[in-house]
């Protein structure tokens, strides 16, 4: 096993193998890789931070992986170096990883300046989610400049990439006339441009009809904190039709926050963010892993389900439950 | 003082200076008050659930005051027996409560099948959370069988009434041109229905047309999880034009709840909702007021802010200075 002093020099040094193990480190559950992973992030963190930090969601179905071999193709013939993560806590459930089989991007998997890491696994979207966030820092310090990070738009992950990104892309397909059936809740509020795909062939009518129905429907939101009002783009992950075009939207993105300020104020906000949501998640599985507690929890739900104590009265008991030996 | 015993006796016979003493138990901050009002809360819950629990919602100028003062007149009028409390914390910043001044219902204050209970004050909107819902409790033990509960739209307080009514809804009036605007995120997604208030004289036409305009919104939403599809209706307090056909809608709301199950269903989930709240609520007051943490916090803030220390190691540390003595 590499010392934390080796795989920083080879992280530093932009060595992919390094980086990889380092992450692996970063994802163990082992007790012992911790104070080793702690140690490589913390002297990761100074050579952090310079990238520009990209979510994509989408239902599955609507052609993300042929959607980020695209878009990171084009990325890499520009220069950039990319890496490409995944917040996926369905995969833990063996509803299947989104980034696992990474077949799914052939092209992007054998050039040299993209790394693509599967989602990792754990128990809770709370693992997952630390498990990526760590990884960005990593990949920042080996040198990636272009950080995309994949999620299922069917859970609560969104949320958690959402608050890791500096823009974040809702992908969508054209489907059986309202365009907006079976978005969850609260992700349209969330992007800071829909992308529609597979933009060709015979589809491409349905498209500009689905532009305009999201175009409606992002005007019924409140402006952003930035002012900045999400566009409706489309491409073709096939032709690679509009993807120079939406990449030069983000960029434009980015320099004008860079240069209102908001850019950073946005990261500082996440950074504590981060910090804040760590201490509550700590909080509440210190809580519902004591043993009163686990032995109480589901006789009192009941009680409180079926009126017999005060919702109230019942946290008290199980809060003082927790307290007692 | 009266003894808890005999302000259970009074509240079970619908004396209403016992319920007004018993609430006033409730919401004091005075420990003493505690175990009195923990044992009143107890003996009225056997008695509570069977009501009808209303909440409604908007921003300030909206006229919830005399919508409230219009409907409530209408419940009485029908025979039923009407309580209304307010969950607003912004009054506890001195912004001026919505309830705090008792004659802006003036028919309904002097009404003897109607309970007017100004928004009790507290430094938390947890707190004035949990004050509200124990009202509840005891209005219902004491025969009150309609629960209207105002609050600000535009603030959490939402969330919080939204937990704890069977049908929220959402008042508005028209505007200059886009209707749509000044709306806070996820409101409109809570509500169950729409009502324009002072549909009357000029205003009428602008009344019809900000209805199409919210429905179309409202189209745009997912389906309730019981299929509801939220009604957008219009009324004039002023005249009581619309008054009667929104009870109506509301009553084949509850009715049709019962009927599938929904309405218990849904209650049931408010009861474990309040249970898991006030048990997060605690535990991260717990951990906030640690002197330990207070000392630490913005320092460990800024440095996560600054990006010296991972979100993550900073929590670490936190945590264990809330342990050490």
């Amino acid at each position: 096993m590499p010392t934390a002093a080796e795989l920083i020099q080879g992280i530093l040094t932009g060595d992919r193998s390094s980086l990889a193990r380092a992450i692996t480190m970063v994802e163990s559950t082992n007790t012992k890789h911790l104070s080793i992973s702690n140690e490589i992030i913390e002297a990761c963190l100074p050579h952090s931070g310079k990238s520009i930090r990209l979510g994509i969601t989408g239902v599955p179905g609507v052609g993300k992986s042929t959607f980020i071999e695209a878009l990171g193709t084009r990325l890499t013939s520009l220069g950039k170096k990319v890496a490409v993560l995944a917040v996926d806590p369905s995969s833990t459930l063996s509803k299947g990883s989104i980034l696992g089989d990474k077949t799914r991007m052939p092209e992007l998997v054998k050039n040299n300046n993209a790394f693509i890491r599967p989602s990792p696994s754990s128990s809770s979207l709370g693992g997952v989610a630390r498990k990526t966030r760590e990884s960005i820092i990593l990949c920042e310090a080996a040198g990636y400049d272009t950080i995309l990070i994949e999620t299922v738009g069917v859970g609560q992950s969104e949320t958690a990439v959402h608050s890791m990104v500096d823009f974040f892309l809702l992908l969508k397909i054209t489907g059986a006339g309202d365009e907006l059936q079976g978005i969850k809740r609260g992700i349209v509020e969330m992007a800071d441009a829909i992308v529609i795909n597979k933009a060709d062939g015979q589809n491409i009518k349905q498209v500009d009809l689905a532009k305009l129905v999201f175009t409606k429907a992002l005007h019924l939101y409140p402006p952003k904190e930035n002012n900045w009002v999400p566009p409706v783009l489309s491409c073709s992950s096939l032709t690679h039709q509009g993807i120079a075009e939406i990449w030069e939207m983000i960029q434009n993105y980015i320099t004008s926050n860079q240069k209102s300020g908001y850019f950073y104020t946005h990261r500082k906000s996440q950074n504590k963010y981060w910090l804040l949501q760590t201490i509550e998640e700590h909080l509440q599985r210190q809580f519902y892993q004591n043993s009163n507690v686990k032995n109480t929890l589901d006789k009192m739900i009941q009680e409180v389900i079926d009126g017999k104590i005060s919702p109230f009265s019942a946290a008290e008991k199980l809060i003082r439950l927790s307290k007692e030996r």
